[in-house]
């Protein structure tokens, strides 16, 4: 692997990201690229309406986490964060299992008032970057409902409700995305203008595959000269967080860095295992590096994305 | 006047009923009477959707008030605020005029909750009663949108965007209800059942009017026997809160007791003024005493809702 420090505003850079993994890499790059050459386009598919109001759980992190108001120690939601609003809910017998706390409800505020005057989710994550003061670019991957299902025994689940109220105990059998979504006119641009995909640590199956099941992403991932790497969210045979090993146990997988990169398959260029699992890793048909992969703080999180990145650059042709 | 203790449980009550002035007589009725004898009917004419949520601001006066959880120095509100989910709003450059606190926000995401889930305002108020132990009936007067709008320089201005936004600073020329609106079944027979229908001292143009506009209000308080009685919310020529008086001069009314009376005119068995305006009051048309009618704490209300009541059961055949 180059040692060298990369030329970065040379490169275009799109990221895909889920939530909290995805968030981590996302800020990484962010630590590292010029603003204007970054894009992250995130997963939508795991938004709801609860409580009259439209709820972005892995927008909200990826803002939230590069705006440095996330909060550390649950992984989601804001720091210094209180819950007076969702103990009033408790109290008057509404629904909270979902837990909205008071500053991270502002911002579902904010976004449902503009979404009711008719802007576009993209132009709504625009504005709330800007009074975040984030500089990179943050895509909703459409701008589209595209719920994602779970289906256990047989039967669909809304994704939340399967995530967050029945903290994903329920077995996986498959995922289920919808069809006839589309990506962002932004999205579209950023894709095509991208010299490197990165595929961030999130889930494969609920944070990465809803992305790519968005009309014409998978397609331009797949035609386009772009060089596609995705960074291993399975890590010595577990998940860093969430039910990422638990689904694939579920759904007849191997629990393995391996698997996550033949599920990948012929799309990517590149892919990122941890140092944990030299040796282990057993996908002849994928080219693929070996780092530490772990994010465990800021410098871990930028060392992360300057190693993929000067991985990915040897692809570039 | 009479001196007696009243029989309270004989007779049934409804008390119109708009937000602050209206809030305090209700209490002070459901102070003294048994719960079952007692329905408030609420103005919902200044309801409204903002950020997302229905915000019903009388129905929550009338209900902290009853709860005993209403804010009394602001008179609106609960006590015991936060302002955490407003600052984020603020922060987002969401709109912030109208201020939720993060207690209050809970109310208006339950209900909002369970209009999404179709039930009607009328069950919606119930369920919000039954979790803050309120006793007596709440009922909000129609379970349509009803919006009161207020003309200002020839331009009609929603009502919260008047009172609030823009702090009932632009002059009144008049206020425009809506046509078509019916009353709940339920306030329909709680009139039809009444012995006596308190109007309380709740501005009379923008609080209960917009009751009375609801059909059949008005033609039920004119051709059933109850009792009407009405208490001035115009007291030494000033309202005790709000922007009656200014109304009422900028509409070319005289600001007293006096004119209020009359522009309740024939719905009237009984005035009720303040003692501060013994003397001055002249609706020679209209039966009226004059009592202590300014509420500065429980034992204020309690007293004038006895004594409304008292002065009101001589009228009962």
């Amino acid at each position: 692997m180059s040692d060298h420090q990369l030329p970065l505003t040379d490169y275009q850079v799109v990221c895909l990201a889920g939530g909290v993994g995805g968030a981590k890499l996302a800020d990484g790059l962010a630590q590292i690229m010029p603003p204007s050459q970054l894009t992250i386009i995130v997963n939508t598919g795991d938004d709801f309406q609860h409580l009259g109001l439209t709820i972005c759980p892995d927008l909200d992190t990826v803002m939230y986490t590069l705006a440095g108001a996330a909060n550390l120690e649950t992984g989601w939601g804001r720091a210094g964060e209180s819950w007076q609003a969702m103990g009033a809910v408790a109290q008057l017998g509404g629904p909270d299992w979902f837990r909205l706390g008071d500053l991270d409800l502002g911002t579902h505020l904010v976004r449902t008032h503009l979404l009711h005057k008719g802007q576009s989710l993209t132009a709504v994550t625009r504005h709330l970057c800007l009074h975040f003061a984030i500089q990179p670019t943050i895509l909703p991957m459409s701008d589209q409902a595209a719920p994602t299902l779970v289906e256990s025994h047989g039967r669909p689940l809304p994704f939340q409700t399967w995530f967050v109220r029945e903290r994903w105990q329920p077995p996986v059998s498959r995922v289920i995305l919808p069809e006839d979504v589309k990506a962002t006119h932004a999205a579209g641009l950023a894709l095509e203008a991208a010299d490197i995909v990165v595929i961030a640590p999130s889930n494969p199956f609920v944070s990465i595959d809803p992305i790519l099941n968005v009309y014409p992403i998978r397609a331009m991932l797949e035609d386009l000269p772009q060089v596609v790497v995705a960074v291993s969210p399975i890590v010595g045979g577990q998940a860093i967080k969430g039910p990422a090993a638990k689904m694939m146990q579920e759904m007849g997988l191997e629990v393995s860095a391996t698997a996550v990169a033949q599920h990948y398959g012929d799309l990517l260029d590149l892919f990122v295992y941890d140092r944990q699992d030299e040796g282990q890793f057993a996908a002849a048909e994928v080219t693929a590096v070996c780092l530490d992969t772990v994010m465990t703080d800021a410098a871990s999180r930028r060392r992360l994305a300057q190693e993929v990145l000067a991985a990915a650059v040897q692809f570039i042709n």
